[in-house]
Formats: C-alpha cells, structure tokens, sequence
C-alpha cells in the first residue's frame, strides 16, 4: 500500500483542509457536476491505484445529497483501483435512526451502513455516534473517537469547584457521566419526556443543581429544543450558571440564536465535525482536525488508535 | 403470497393514484418526516407481511431525496416482512451513468442498482432505460417495458404519408427505427457531436427529411439543447413539419417552453412516467399508467409480461 | 408456505411445550447427539420441507452449548428445505456485547446475529434486547417483543398509590419510565458507577424515594450485584417496601437467594423467558408463552405484530 | 505484494509470450488435463503466493472451453494463496450478449462476469467490450482499453485526403466517429435491419461515400456477412476504395476469404487480440501486445491506466 | 408456488422426456443457439413466472458445453422470475475433482457448485456423486439420491447364493458394502494403486472370491482401466463368473467393447443418468427416471424425500 | 503487510508456544473473560493492525467453548484492522460431519468453516483433516497438511521388515497405503461395521496379518472402540505385534488406558496437534510444531507451502 490520498466532498471541505495541513499531505479535489436530469457524476482528481484513499464528508444537511455524492465517491474510489479506501465521517446523521420505534420504519442508521459497505468502503473512522451501539451497524472496521477530551481541555481554564456537568435526557447521561469524570466533577440528567420531534417536555432533574456552574453537555444540538426546556428548569431550580456544550452543533432552525440569546446562557461551545454556518458571539468553536489526523496517520501506519486515547 | 400492497413516495404520486385505479386497488400512504438534522424517516402505512408489496418511485429531480426516499421504504418493506418487494421505477435517472466515459468516476446506474438490492429490492418493474444494457446492471429480475407503443397508437391518428422519423443522435437511432418501424415510415438520424453537457453541436443529418413531415423521437428530453439544435438543422434542411416525441418528459430549465415557443414545432408528445410541472399549449401528456397496471397484475399473478406486447 | 413446524433446542423445552399448547400445534422433538470428540450434531425429528419452521431457543447457560446448537438446527432446517425458518430467542444473552468498550474485542451481539443469517436464520422473533439498537444487528427481519404488559398486569393487582419505578442504572431509565407510564407512577433511577463485571457501586438515586414502594425493574437480573447495592441505598433512603422485577431472571452464582433473603424484599417477579431453575418463596414467575405464541401466530398468518400491541 | 506472476491459458499463447516479452517477464506455463469423463484440470506452474497474478486468456471459441479453462485458473490462484488474480481478457465474447431482447433468456455477459467474480477474478484488463456498458457489467475494477490508437497509427501511412470512414451499422458509430476524428476525416454509417443471426440486410448508407476512400471500422468481424451487405452498397453508392479494420478479427465461417476475395477491398486489418488461424493476403495484423504490457505494467505499479492514453 | 415447469437442456433429452412422462407434464423446449463467436444463447420455451422450475442437465461430454448451457439455463430461468429453480443433475462430472491432490489445482467440485448457485440455482436433485463429502459443496439444498436400489431390485433375479460385491478400490467399498447388504451377501474390494489417469495396477483384491459369482460394483465407469485392471485378478484368483455394474455408464475411449469383449463378464448393467451412446449385447440399461420423477413430485409437493427410501 | 502477530486461545497455549518459539516471535496473550450470563468476551492483547495475524486454536473438547471463541477472536481481529487473519487449525472435530447420512442434519464440517469465514477467517491451516474433501468445504485458502512423515520417521527406527501397515477401516485405508508406501510395507484393513457410536463390529480383516508386526494407522482415535475391536482380530488373526498410531490423540472416555492396558500393544503414538491430558507408559507423542512454525513461516514470506513437502 502506498501514500495516502485524501479527497474531501462537498459536505465540510474546511474541515478536510485542515486535516490535510496537519497531515502534511495534499487535498486533492472533486469535481462535482450535477446533470440536467439532476443526477450526480463525482470525479476524483487524483490517481488513486494502490493508494490508501481517504474520502472526507460529513453527513449533514442537505443529508441525501452529501451522502449519495459520499457514496459515487465510493465507487469511482473503488473502480479507480484504491489499495483501500476509509470514509472519515466525523458527524453520522443516520446514526439518530438506531432503533425500530414505530412498525414498518427503517433502522436508517444500519441501512445507509451496508450501503456504504456496498459502494466500497473498506473501513471508518467516525466521531461520538449518537450511541456506541452505532459501531455494530457497520460490518467493516470502525475507529470511534469521541471529542470529550477536546472539549474537557477546553473548560478546563475555568474554576470547576461549584461545577456539574447536566445531561439534557437520561440516554445520554453515561456520555456526560463519563465527561464529569474527566473534569472531576458531579453529573446530573433531566428526564425528558419526548412526545413528538418538535415538542419536548421536562419533567424534573434529577440530581443537584441549585447554585450550580451547570455544564449541559450533549452529543448534538439541532433544534434545540431540549436544551430550551432544560434552560427552564435549571432556572426554576437556581442554577448559578449555565453553559453548553456538544460535539456536533448542527444549530438548525435558528438554534444557535435561540440558545445564545438566552441571558443566563454564558457561552456554548461545540467542535468542527459540522460546518457552523450560524455565527454568534457567545460560540466556541473547537478544531478535531488534529485528533482526526493523528487517527489517519495511526490508521496508514498500522499503530494502534486506541493507543492514542489511553495517556490522557 | 398474499394480496398486492402498492405505496408510492413523493415522487410522483398522481401517477400512482392513476396506477392504482387500473389495478382496483388502494394506494396505501408512506408518511415521510424529515428530522431536524435533515434524515428522512419514511413509515409505510400499510401491513405488509407477506403481501405483493409495489413501491412506485420514479427516480426524478430532486434525485438524491427521491432516491433515498425510495432505499428507506425498501428496507422497511424487508423489515416489515413483505413477501416480496417490486421497485417500479418508471423513469431511472441514474440509467445515464452507463459508461466510464472518464477515469475515476462511478457508473452510476450500476452502483444505484446494487444500492436498491441491498436495500431489499427483489424485482424492478421501469421502463425506457436510457440504454438496453442497463437492464444488465441489476442483480434481480427486471420488466423493461417500452412506451413506443403509446406513442405510436397517438400518432397513427395524423396522415403518416410523408412522415419520416429522426432520432436527434445516432445512439437512439436503433429505438427510432423501431418506432418507425411501428408507423410504417422511414427514418433518419442526427449525426451529433457532444463537447459538454450543456453544448451541443448536430453536425449533420443523415437520412431525407426535406419535405418531410418529422417526428423528433428521443427517450428523453431534458434540457432540450440537442433537439433545439436538430430543428434548426431541419429547417435549413426543409422539413416540412416538426412534431418532438419521448418517453420521459423532463424539461429541465425551461426546456418545455424553449422547444415549444419554436413556431415550427406543430406538437410535443411525451408520456408521465414523470410528473411534467410546466405547462405549454402544445404539450400532450399521454399516460402509461394502463401498461405498468397491466404489467404488475401480470407480475402479481405469474403470467407472461413479454406476452403483453406479442399482440401489438 | 405450508403449516407451522415447531422444534425446540436443549436450552428451554418447557417454555416451548407451553408455546406449542398455546398454538395448539404439536412440538416436534429433536435428537441431540453428542460425539466421543465432543461435536454435536441434531437431527430435527419431523419433515421440514415447504414448511414455515420455528426453532425455539433462547440463548442460555450453558451459552456456547446452545448457541452451536442452534445454529446446527438452523442449516440442518435450511437444508431440510424449510420454505422458512424463525429463531425465536426469547432470551439472547450475546445482545449486552453491543458496544467496543474496550480495543481489540468482538461486538458479540453482532457477530452472532451474522452467525444466525449464516446458518440459515430467515427471521428472529425475540423479547426485550438489552438494548433497542441491537435490533439493528441484524441483518433479517426481527420481531422485537417486551415483557412490560405482562409485568405491569401483574402488579396492577396491588395498592400503587404509592409506588416508584426505580431503575438501577441510567441505562435502563427509559424502559423504566415506560413501564411506570402503564402503571401511572413516576420514575427514579440510580446513577451507577461500575469498575468491573464483578464490583458495582451505586453513587445515588435521581429521583423520589423516601416513604414509597418501590418497583426496581431491570431488563436482567445475572448476578444481581447491582440490584443488591441498590437495595442498600434504597434503605437508606427511607423506601417503604421493595419488589424487585426483571423481564429475564438468570439468578446466576446464587442471585435468587442472595436478593430473596433481603429482608426489606417483599417480592422477585420474572417471566419465562430462561429456564428458572432455583426456586424462592419470595419467586413469581409469569409465563410470556401466550405473548410468544401470538407474535408466531401472526408471523405465520401474515398479520400485523405491532398490532398486537396497540390495544392496550 | 510481490513480483508479477503471468499465466496463459490454451485460447492465445502466442500473444501472452508477446506481452511476456515486452514486459521482460517468464510466461509461466499451465498444465491443462482432460480427464476421461471430458473434465477439465488445470494446474497453475508457478507459486502464486503474494504474487501479483495476471491470467491471459481471451473468450474465443471453443468459447465454453476457454471460459470453464478461464475460471478453473482463476479459483485455482486463490486456492494458492495469489494476492491479486487479474484476468487479462483481451476479447471478451459474451459481451455481445449484453441486452435481453428476448424474453427468458440470459443476458449472457452480465452472467459471465459473475461467474469470473465467483471463481475469484480480483480485477479485469479488456479490449473494446461490444459496447461501453458493458463494463459495467463486472463488480470488479476493470481497466477498458481499446485499439483505435494502433488501427489509426497504422493508417496514418496512407493518403486520407478523400478518406471516410465507414461503420457497417449505427450502433457502432460511435466508435467509428471516435476513430475518424483520430485521422481527422469525416463519417458515415450503413443503417442496418438485421433479421436474423444469418441474414442481414442494409437498407441504406447515411453519410457521403460517393468517390471516397472508405475505411469500414468495426468493433470486430465475425461471419462477416454485415461487411459483405456494406460492400454492395458502398459499390452502389461509388465508393472509390475500401479497406476494412476491426479490433477482434474472429473471421468465423471462412469470412476472411469472403471479404478478403472481394476485388474492390484492398486491405483488411485487425489485430492479435484473438488468434487469427486462417491467412489472406490481403491481411495486416497488428499486435496490441505493446499496450497490455503497458497496462499490465501500471496496474502492477499503481501508475494511473487512464494516463495511458492521455497523450496521444 | 404454481405448477411444475421442466426443461431439459442438450445433454440427455431423452431421460428428461421419460422423466416428464412419469410426471404426467409437458416437458417444454430450450431452444438454443450458437452465434458465429460460439456463444451460446439459451432461451426457456415457456412461462417461468412464479412456476416451480426444475432444468434436468447430467453434466456429460461435452462437458464444458453442457456446464455452461445450464449455468445460462439458471439465469434465465431466474430472469424470467422463476419462483424456484431446481437443478437435476442426474450425473456430476465434477464431483470427481473433489480434493487438492496436487497444488495449484482447483477443487472443481465446490468451484462448479458455487457456479450454479451464482447462476440462480435454488436447490439440485442430484444421483450418486462421487463420494458423498461432495454434498457439503454445494450452498444451496441437495437431495442426492443413489441407484442402488434400482440395481439390487435387477440382481435379485439371479441365484445369489454365491455371489460376492466387490469393489475395484477401497474408495469405493463402503458403497460397495452397502449393495451386498442389500443382496445379503459378502463383499470384497480391490487395492488400487493409482499412478496416473490412464495407467492404473491393481495390486491385490483383499476378500474371497474364489469360486464366486462376482459383482464388480462401481459408481461410475469412464475409461475401465480399472475394471479391465481388476477383471485380471479375479481370474487369477479364479472367480467363477463376472458381472460388472455401476451407476454412470460413461464408456469413455471404447470401453464399452473393451470390456464387453472380455469373455469371462457375462453382462454389465447401468443406468441412464447419461446418455449410452455405445451398444454391447451384454449392456442393459436400467432407468431411473421413475425414481427421479419421485423425488421431483416429492419436492414440489413438499413431501419428504427421504422418506421415499425408508420402505427398501 | 507486517509482522507476524500470533495469538492463542484456551484450546491448546503449550502447542501455540512451541510454534512460536520455533519462529522466534512473542506469543500474545488473549484476555478471556466469561460475564454472569456465561458470554464470553476475548480480547488480543497486541496490536493488530495491517500485521499478519495467526490465531491458533484446535478445536477440540469442550468444543462448543472453543469453537465459539475461536469465532469472537476471528471477529475481535477483523475489527481491530488485522491485515490478514489465518486460523491454525492442528485439529478440526466437526470435520468428521462431512457428509448427510441422516436425513434433517447440518453437514457440520461446512457449517463451521462457513461461520469461520463470517467471523473473519481469511484464510486456514490445518492438519490431517477427516477426509481430504473437507477442504472444499473451505470459501476461503487452506494449507492442508498432514503429519504421516512425522509419524514415518518415527517408525523408521524400528526393524520393518515384517511390517503391515493396517487401517481400522476402509475409509481410512488410503492414508493408511500412503503411510505404508512412506515406510516400504504392505497394508491391510479393517471392514468395519458401524451400527452406532457406541457400538461397532470388525467383521474381517482383508489383507494378510498372520506373523506380522502390525502397526494400526488411523487419523485420530477418540473413543477407541474400533481399534479395540481390531486388536480382537488381529489376535484371532495371528498378529505378532502391535503398535497404534494416529495422528490426532483425543483419547475420550478413558481411551488411552483402555488400549494401552491391552498386554498386546507394545505402543501408542500420536502428535499434539491435540493436548493430550491423559498419561501412560506406553504413550509417545511427536511435536508438530516444527510442521506448523515452517507452514506459517512459508505462508507469511509468500514461499510455496506445498514445495515444503516435495523433498521427503
């Protein structure tokens, strides 16, 4: 196998562009032409013959068009002869249909997985999946990383002596009781009773935060709308202050500004596997293109990526 | 096997209502959400246990939704255990990415079809394929019906004396001289030199048409750039009378009222295997939804398709 | 598709006769013989061809035993050309191997899913998986029943006026709160810390228990480690009286006596769905066969599964 | 991946030595066996572990044996360990059976390509395929070269200032237009109403031939009987001169002292892609031996194929 | 599934015709065509839609002749939407290649297996494979039926008083063993030594056969060297009489006359699972049409197969 | 590729680290832990990635238990990004399920090597499988080895010269002819008579044993009861002595001492591709870790395995 190859779709071609700068290699570029009959026709730029091909592309909106551009890329990669090709996926959309919770629905996360596998992906590295069941939906090779540490490093500047880390809803409270742990601090969930995809409901927190530095902390935050009514109770229940905090801030509908404009929000912060298009003073953005990086490298060169995560 | 279940996506759903009519039977409804992060998550609303389930989903602009609109109801077909799951795709887009015109690009219409088997696709009913052997790039069992004979019935009611019919390209040139065949009349062909997909030059006509009485016979119109350049080489070849025939009716980019708006252009005829959005005096919609019915209660009930077009 | 055709492996025949009597249809034997280099091999003691077979076997200690039997059964039901076989496993043990939590290890509930649609497995009929998102494992139709009308049935017949539903961990917390939503009661969980598979500490409960009856409901009870410190915090919290209940009761390394001779334990509930073999005064066991025998029902007939649930 | 390892089949030897030659590699032998009850078994003479295998042999009658031959090699070289199997398919026969214009028939080289997948084919190296989608027909990489490059070169030696080229039917104008444009002259094509196998008759030639010097281009010359028909007409029409050029000179049924003693044909040329066991005078083959070797050479080294042919 | 539907392809009509007459079913023609490149063209001479379609084709010399015309048998059938297709394969010429005796070679056995099942083959009814490990390379269902109660039934016209079953080699004896317990009598069996295909010593026959009426029992007879080889011994070692049977009458190279004009066999009997091209005064051929037509009406009807052979 | 990187599970470590102390690499060790609910979960305790992984491990009693290890460590390193994955296989039990002579069994033998590839098996070694076509039981590559030159060159130090090689059965008795032929002495076999597992008769002994020195010759010898029942006829039959070899020593059910404590067998051989738990006086057994070290040392170097057994 020879040198790596990267190519970047058209889904977060920032990202890739830094990723590349870290690695030292080239990005090499798609063409994307779109027919008068609105079908797709990728052309990767660069040879691709017994190269280890990396194809970067977020799955974010407009979802269907980034993945069936992400899964032509596939194919050509394949047909062009790739040694292997890995799909850097640093935000997996589908991966939110995980479970079969009304009849004659599709589990999406697992189709669009064996549709990768069937355009040609050879393996994945994928960033905090909305559960770490996600990982089994795929039957080729996945290394999940998470941006947990990225974000700990970064709240670490503050004094985290009256601090708790909030979950908004209790399936992602391992997530934040394993955050919690990384800044040494206590973890509390709201039990969220979701009655439809637009209208949420609080009931209570459980776990302490009156005069808390209250830290909510979620995998994404599209809407929004949960973090809204959390906001509610942590008021209610006088939290001191309040900041948030996720991997993947797709901000639709107005989020970011709903969220920032509320005043006792002191700042959201969020990482780049998304493009944030949405600006707002309040918005921290932090940079994963390193740890996806040094993932690449370690992939090419065969050293382990769990390695990478055990000195921390 | 028990009874057919029909649904259809958004993507043409007045041809599916008309389907359905033929065929006596319901059209059950597919509720489509779209989640904040921009996932569709389609449900069938409809049992579909061992029924004859059909999907009716032209894959048409916006393509990429249609298309994954069309893979997440075949997965929850399969997951809610159809009996058996017919994909009718009355027109298939991707069928123009039939070749490697170019090195490393995908042949789409194969990858798309390997996606529809791997979604849980058990047998594809379309019709006009943009070349016969794109039949060849299915791995399950596929009825290819053709719309020559709808359109011919339509033009057999004109005085065909001095008719001749001319393919704009030579690679249609063999469906033409099948439809001719169908009128008794002879045919002719542009000899046309493709440079890009929005610039066409016909270099010449090869065949008689001065005189002539012509029907433009092409299994697609899209943006029409190709038929506006053989009408002005049938004029300066003196064609008595032009009328455009297709299949597909696509009419991209005002396609429809740039051929239509040519003051010799007596008539545009195409089929609704696609739903045709623009309007224009001169345009005749001719149904096929009769045929598909027929094919399906054929398919549904294990008699021959090919018989179907022996009586003709 | 020919009438029912019922085989149960070694791991729950019991289970399997009830189901049988339920349906009304005869439980077909199968011969395990076990060879002096320790192979097995299963002959299925009835015909199998065009029928629509069932193999009933939950995946129970000993695992392995039962596991390569089943899938014995499986390619010896394929190859006996079975128009169709469903596994029903109402308990599959592999399915808390759902996460990479560790490098290098196998996601175990995947592997074997891949392992049943290798031997032949055309579908799965099975009951409250550790987690929902393992029904994605598979790669056939599933049909995913939970035990909660049964349980909640059963405590209906008592005052719960003062009742809490407490789950162990945060993990649980949403089957939980669905379970207290049909008992009209609220919910508390505790936020468990566990180091090892043996050592388990529970840090606190979120949520009101002072002065109420408790219901804890888990998914499992193994070793009970985490239902036995629970107790301990519940105690000390000021619950008023405790019943402990769990859809699969495996009561390993003595766990049925260890929870039972709690003093403060008023009451052990666990259905059927694994072999219960210690007994305990304290011990009801609710028998899912009925629930079971439906679902198969209707598999075979076509009609709907989810159906089944909507009228409660 | 080590050394290339290069083996014929019994279909062309002569030409596999030549490609051996210019690449400056052993041609390894093959021992071909026919057991008493007509069963073939080869044995690959060489060890293929890691190596880079390539297996020449193109479809050319006796096809079925060359075929059965072809896949026992490739199954062969996996069984023995190769690290990749390329199928070095310089004429590939079933790829006229690329659509199905019959019902209940095979789509012949859609099934062969299959079947090299299953037998172990990693890749495919071919030789202008019947028409371009056919390659997308293979799930494997395929590298399609053609030889108009080595048919132009070779008449570049003459004087085209009155030359046309010719294709003897619309379906292969393509190819034909594509070749006039490499000698810079101007094209015609017959429009032919083929009947059956045996009996082909053209109705017409479109385009200027009066007093040219026609070169007739085909993708290949079987029986020869639509060259025949051409020649009459192109003799009506008052060609000046004619020569006749093809890829795959298969010359079936005595076609190439049919065409070759027709006095007004002065040359025909083809090249080695398939052996050429009859001889005329008038026959010029030319060996594209130089560019498979090449081919082989830039698979082997991952250089870009398309790049090949960028230059001329 | 609807009716039963039989085609026979090229190589044995005439069982195919007698098969279908014990069925009481037409048994419709395959046309077949062979193109001026030698492809094949199969096309199925009736409705397959939904049939439960049963391709009778012994693979016989020309071996890779009749091989492929099956393999385009399948897929057509598959094409046309067979609901089914069995493959009777009343002799398989391949079954012989089933181990790796040298390297490099290819086990042909598994290789054509999984051919047919790439081709579309559902099931195959097959007759006395080589060895009975030959069952396993096979991915899709086998009934392998044996002819020796046909042959018992024959024998048991003679006095069998003293009668020994011998068996050429010891590869054979257990088959051998389990046709003198159907004649209850005594077996014996020849050592071979095999040096190559075409020269073969006996060294030894290893039981008594001194004074006896020998049955040389062999599955198949290609060449008869061995036969020829063995026929020597038992002189030696003063048999009293010879009679030689088997399964497969192939009589490959004039063995029939070879060892019919021994003077001392007195008769040979086979069955037609091939064709017998050769005639002998000393050959009878016994059917097995009604036993395949059985086993077909069985596995159409669901019924077990197996069960057939429980009343012997 | 790199390194080599070799794991052992349970079955057989001493075997494991003699293989690698004759390479000269590490032997990692493999976590192996068994949760409450008696799943098992593996971990490799090295890095895996793009090294050639070998993963040793017989299977062998409890062979449910290490059969389904073997599995999760296949799994364990496809997901871990091994390179290439070989199973050492020294002994392979459910290779003697390799044919159907029970209606409605699994043929175990393909079952397994079928689960085998679904777990991630790229390819295999083994040794002295039951029969020979158990290797086309294989999708994947499989060095078949067998130890008859171990064994041989034990013998050899003992006088020959009236030395009969005799196998159990005829099933065996060509192996048993290739182990004469190494050692240059006639062979001999048993006819056995196998009523069930349990129970077994010799009938006769074909073959001259009077006076001679006999060794007994099987693959492997699990319960024992068919040597047992030979050594009762070659005293009957004059025997001058008796050694027993096999190459697999599984000794089930007190074997060992059964056939060692016959005063008349001066001696029991075997190999370790077995452990072998029990002791006796009379017991030797030879290493075949030299074997399988050379096999994995030619298989990684992409040297010619089978040339390693040309020059004996």
């Amino acid at each position: 196998m020879r040198d790596i190859t990267v190519f970047s779709g058209q889904a977060h071609p920032e990202l890739a562009a830094e990723i590349c700068e870290q690695l030292g290699v080239e990005l090499h570029p798609v063409r994307l032409e779109r027919f008068a009959n609105d079908c797709l026709e990728v052309q990767l730029q660069a040879n691709c013959r017994e190269r280890d091909v990396f194809l970067i592309q977020p799955i974010v909106a407009p979802v269907q068009e980034h993945l069936v551009e992400l899964l032509l890329m596939l194919d050509a990669a394949r047909g062009a002869s790739a040694a292997r090709t890995t799909v850097v996926l640093p935000h997996y959309a589908y991966a939110r249909s995980d479970k079969k919770d009304a009849p004659r629905i599709s589990i999406g996360g697992r189709l669009v997985a064996d549709l990768m596998a069937t355009a040609g992906a050879d393996r994945v590295l994928t960033m905090t999946l909305h559960s770490p069941q996600v990982h089994g939906f795929f039957s080729v090779p996945v290394d999940h990383l998470h941006a947990l540490r990225e974000l700990a490093e970064y709240f670490r500047q503050y004094d985290l002596t009256a601090t708790t880390v909030v979950s908004p809803d209790l399936g992602n409270a391992k997530e934040a009781a394993h955050f919690a742990r990384l800044l040494g601090v206590p973890v509390a969930a709201g039990a969220k009773e979701r009655f439809t995809d637009d209208r949420v409901t609080i009931s209570s927190v459980i776990g302490e935060v009156a005069g808390r530095d209250v830290i909510v902390l979620d995998d994404e935050i599209a809407k929004g709308s949960t973090v809204i009514e959390l906001l509610e109770r942590l008021r209610e229940l006088g939290a001191r202050s309040v900041r948030v905090a996720c991997t993947h801030g797709l901000f639709a509908a107005g989020a970011l500004k709903r969220i920032g404009d509320q005043p006792d929000v002191a700042e959201i912060v969020c990482t780049n596997t998304v493009p944030v298009h949405d600006q707002h003073p309040k918005l921290t953005v932090l940079s994963i293109a390193p740890a996806l990086a040094e993932a690449m490298r370690r992939i090419h060169n065969g050293e382990s990526v769990s390695a990478l995560f055990d000195a921390q």
